[in-house]
């Protein structure tokens, strides 16, 4: 089996420029008859998934899980392609019109990007979920999964692909790579010709490895190192549940807060208090000095390393600082830029962490676990990006659009 | 001599942060000081420059032209610092606002990107005007300029940075490469820890290569092969008008036309009448077998290579076609996603035309030549973006900033 990725590349930039074209209803029926299909061709689905499933050795748990497909879940996916037929078409939107001196009159129009790659790993919920945002927002998708899920990922495709032909429409608007060798990938993040945006959705290993080789402009996603302070005037009993809230209710996500700063003058009140309740969830904490001499047996010294790390698990770093500044400092030099939090009744000190705190979302007395699509009320979410370029946070419909500037004149010539 | 990049860039951050808090008043009045400074030690620079011109050697007529710095010049640079105070200041502004389900009130609110990378060629005044730009937006700059313009682009740097110290400002928000290798710009390009996006300003060679080495993303500027069709029910003598204006009227820019496609219809009325005028200019036509039948010695064949080639020059490729459907294939195939325009009448072909030309600006019945932040009207221009992420077309201050979500809540945990 041989790929070809400059001819996939081109193939989908020609199916583009029919997506570009196609009116909300016309992308909303093509989103109907995919969630039906694939409902309708479930068990073709879980016998592949099965074979993926029994192919694969030496699998986690957790990574099977991630991989396995049942009806339930296949169910579920159909559900969240009829939940993007409901939300509303960006495309067309005009972002500003105006008239300028020569009596142009400019739009700027939102468009689809184009070609978008995904680059992911086991979940092939990812095939259908990314399929839905693009194709609504009328983009071609390029998809690179995992090899684990390589034969289910290629049975999604191929049934999306039917739901397109149904259409009378080309089915290179979506496509997979039926190889998942390192070389291909490589390939794969570097078709600048064709592919005009790349969001890779994984591990941070992965994100990383797409960061270094890519020449496709890249949005980064899913790294977050989420501080929660709280300050002098908190309310202890409502940080005490952002704090707990934001480190146990799911702590494998990157909008889990990772480490604890706490002001002088109340840690010895607030850090028994909190550690009670987080030990009732088994959390791990690790503290400086002062923390440690607070909490005592409860908590180990924290190495230098505790306060880059994204643990994603029930484990949390603590550290007492003298003020605010040194609180926002240290949390700009450690964090990754997705999501921090102060909690505070003062005024001015609120101000000074939302304005100086350097990350996509800045939060005032709520959890951190609020930053997401969903949450945020967009409907949808292909990533939370923490790069600084075209999207910061959450990532919904529009995200995936770029604009034009459309010009109407009668004649204007340049002076 | 070394330069520590790694040391920079950590500056240059920490800079960053202070920018970022300065309110538009305090911008403003060392964008003025700048000015003032730049004008008073004009005779400085003037011999610094003077140095530059007598070390370089072989240089073109064009090239050194560039490279000079006359007091005229540096006073335009100055006006050029003035013009931006007056601009308004996108930081701070709220792009939209909203109260989500579980009551948090999120903002969209527009902040700096931070440390930005400029990397150029000849044209000292880039070192000038970029850094007017960035600071009006608290951005911090980093810049790479051409081996050529070193002590001239120090000694610039050397006198904005002295502005800063006398309104106590930290200097280190404008710093130049003291050293122009080739190793140290690939390093440069791949401050992957400091630097949040580089912007390449110069010719499609400089381009290129930054987008082959970075690893910073970057906003891709510049390249322009456009094109204009006319439509079978143009209004000629509006066609030859902006013909010859797209052509002609400045033809090293980007944004000038380098094509001419033309309906089968119309062919041999109007190729005729637009060759008597741009024959004035000594315009060089290089047609299709059809264009050459009907333009007969005036025109030689043109290669294939001439359908993909910004001439940047006193060169015109003409092209007949059979169809609107025509023009706009081959325009998607060989544009640069610049700017494209149709001279029609017909109100469906219009429409047609803007929909489905895949280009940073689409025009209606006029010249390719406005393409331009200071014809969009924005005051000012950074680069002309022919990429799709972050910023498409002419850039002004707002494609300088990014956004942070800021959001405040009275205690929300998620549940």
């Amino acid at each position: 089996m041989t790929v070809d990725l400059q001819d996939m590349g081109q193939k989908a930039q020609q199916a583009s420029y029919q997506l570009a074209q196609l009116d909300t209803l016309q992308k909303n029926a093509v989103l109907s008859t995919m969630a039906t299909e694939l409902e309708q061709r479930s068990q073709e689905i879980i016998a592949v998934n099965q074979a993926d499933l029994a192919n694969a050795h030496g699998l986690t748990a957790s990574f099977s899980d991630r991989l396995t497909l049942d009806k339930e879940r296949i169910y579920a996916m159909a559900t969240g392609l009829r939940e993007v037929i409901n939300l509303p078409d960006p495309i067309g939107n005009v972002d500003k019109a105006w008239v300028n001196n020569a009596g142009l009159r400019i739009a700027k129009r939102r468009v689809p990007i184009g070609v978008v790659g995904i680059i992911y790993e086991a979940r092939p919920n990812v095939t259908v979920d990314a399929t839905g945002l693009c194709f609504k927002t009328g983009n071609a998708i390029l998809l690179r999964g995992g090899k684990e899920a390589l034969q289910t990922n290629i049975k999604l495709v191929e049934i999306l692909r039917a739901a397109l032909v149904k259409h009378n429409l080309n089915p290179d608007a979506v496509q997979i790579l039926t190889e998942t060798s390192h070389e291909l990938a490589n390939e794969f993040m570097q078709l600048t010709d064709y592919m005009d945006v790349l969001i890779p959705r994984g591990s941070a290993r992965l994100i990383k490895a797409v960061v270094q080789n890519a020449k496709v402009p890249v949005i980064e996603t899913g790294a977050g190192n989420c501080h929660i302070y709280v300050d002098e005037t908190a309310d202890l009993q409502m940080a005490t549940d952002i704090m707990v809230n934001a480190k146990v209710q799911r702590p494998s996500v990157c909008n889990a807060a990772e480490k604890l700063i706490v002001h002088k003058s109340i840690a010895r009140e607030f850090l028994p208090q909190v550690a009670q309740q987080l030990a009732k969830y088994n959390v791990e904490l690790r503290g400086d000095r002062q923390a440690c001499d607070i909490l005592k047996t409860k908590c180990t010294l924290a190495s230098p390393e505790d306060w880059d790390t994204e643990y994603n698990d029930y484990i949390l770093a603590i550290k007492v600082v003298d003020s605010l500044q040194d609180a926002i400092k240290h949390i700009n030099a450690h964090n990754t830029k997705h999501s921090e939090a102060i909690i505070t009744n003062d005024y001015t000190n609120s101000q000074l962490f939302l304005d100086q705190i350097d990350a996509a979302a800045v939060y005032v007395n709520a959890s951190t676990r609020f930053t997401d699509g969903f949450e945020f009320g967009f409907g949808a979410e292909i990533g939370i990006s923490t790069q600084k370029l075209h999207a910061r946070g959450p990532m919904g419909l529009e995200e995936l659009t770029t604009t034009k500037y459309v010009i109407r004149g009668n004649g204007q010539v340049r002076k």
